[in-house]
């Protein structure tokens, strides 16, 4: 049945012996550096267990490969260990369907993985890779660098109350953006050579924002009122909670970058070839702390209530 | 917490980059191809939750290295999922010894992870090099060859009936088979250019056998008299359970290995180099099918008996 639903012909010529032995074997590309990432999605901490299955499998990977993303990275090889409490078949089928619906427009090979029986969780790891000295690092920021988003921002916290208030119809913008994100790989390759920094948006943008000024040990102040919000986030939250879903709410894989000015307009262009808005939303600065924002709305995000993180 | 427990410095010269960016980055070796594997170890499945922390992390690397062993592949960079139902500091750093201490004596590096939340399990990302066509794979084995096993087996199955007899002593020879297995990576390593095929022992021997014909398209003779058994393991369980316990008991972790009667000389002596017993048990042949043991006696092996594997 595993083989039925995750065995694809790779097509892939680094792949020199695929699935079936006790190990894969790769052939890195020459001259290249390997990006390398793991992240588990447990049901019910992670994602409603009750979400649609092609969209747990979609998820699972595409949170993997937003950290490729952040790096800058082409994406590879991933490997997925999936621990099930039942073998359920139309599940597996359309669980798997996600989950290579993606891989295919990633452009990345399934290459191995193992399936236990236990509480529904997802392990991928994920392979990419990147030039020597082109890889986008977190701690790479300078003082008066600019910092900018792709896309937008709060969507996936109103995806997740939508999905609590009854939503299931996946053509509702707020709960796509929570339950299909698309991970910005186009974009992180697009801006080696530009961007000074980068980090993806995973915990909420005050979170990995102070994970990125940590790293490169600055401060920055921040313009709230240029945060880019959801499509319908306002009209679904109000204008109060929609910023603050911007600013603490997870889950939106999007990317936060430090740009210096002057490769501003570049950036932008690269990206609008890929229909990517970037706003600026604020300023790397040498003093420590962050301003802009009152100090109370940094807070840890909780991917799915009901679960810890 | 996690920080303290799990971060090392990298001291290996491959990691460019390690823990605390979205992706960790490393360099492979030119001209070497790269042997992955995952597998995930799920407490109530494949441990009893009550073992030993200490062993548990030991346990959850070994299996993984495991494979690494089976394929001659030198162990380089792993990445671990812990999935924890509760942060408990004392767990977790007679757990990470565990993990820590294999990594050193296989020569590993821990370069990555995730921790979350839910029901405890480990997964285990592994990654080896191996030079082109140096590889140990299943599918290489001839007529004629011999099937020889390193160490011993059914000692993990001994062990398993031990602890469930409230045997807590890891002096134990029985339980500490069963509990802190060792993976064969320097016998892996040894016999390339010697073995046709080899696997490494997880499911029980018939089931590994099974597999390894499968992929060389060939049948078998065994000699279950030729049987190494686990030390103490008739004393434990008597002569027939014993012998029952080395063919379909799991989690032995030795290397089932194919080899042309001419290298067998050559091998014996490279693993008596490493005080490690090579041991003929049969024989390949080109009649599909398995002969010398009853029908019946191969069974699916279930790592930890109320669980489901």
């Amino acid at each position: 049945m595993i083989a039925r639903h995750f065995r694809r012909p790779a097509r892939d010529a680094g792949v020199v012996l695929g699935v079936g032995d006790d190990c894969t074997l790769l052939a890195p590309t020459p001259g290249q550096q390997l990006a390398v990432s793991v992240d588990t999605s447990v049901a019910g901490v992670h994602f409603p267990g009750e979400a649609p299955p092609s969209t747990v499998g979609h998820r699972a990977l595409a949170v993997s490969l937003s950290d490729l993303a952040a790096m800058g990275a082409r994406p590879r090889w991933c490997l997925m260990s999936l621990t099930l409490a039942e073998a359920d078949d139309a599940w597996l089928a359309d669980f798997a369907a996600g989950f290579h619906g993606l891989c295919e427009s990633a452009g990345i090979s399934l290459v191995g993985g193992d399936v236990t029986r236990g509480q529904l969780a997802i392990g991928v790891t994920v392979h990419g890779e990147v030039a020597p000295d082109e890889a986008l690092r977190r701690d790479g920021a300078r003082p008066g660098d600019l910092l900018a988003v792709t896309g937008s921002l709060g969507g996936a916290h109103g995806g997740l109350r939508a999905w609590q208030a009854g939503e299931r119809d996946l053509a509702h913008p707020l709960l796509r953006a929570y339950l299909l994100p698309q991970p910005r790989l186009a974009a992180g390759l697009a801006l080696r050579g530009l961007a000074s920094a980068a980090i993806d948006l995973s915990d909420g943008l005050l979170a990995d924002l102070g994970h990125l000024l940590e790293a490169s040990g600055l401060g920055a102040t921040l313009d709230p009122e240029a945060l880019p919000l959801g499509e319908g986030l306002v009209d679904a939250l109000g204008p109060e909670a929609a910023c603050q879903a911007a600013l603490s709410g997870g889950d939106d894989y999007e990317l936060l970058l430090a740009i210096p000015a002057e490769c501003l307009d570049e950036a932008r262009r690269r990206l609008a070839e890929l229909a990517l808005p970037l706003t600026v939303i604020g300023r790397c600065e040498a003093a420590p702390g962050l301003r802009g924002v009152a100090s109370g709305d940094a807070g840890g995000w909780q991917h799915f209530p009901g679960g810890r993180k």
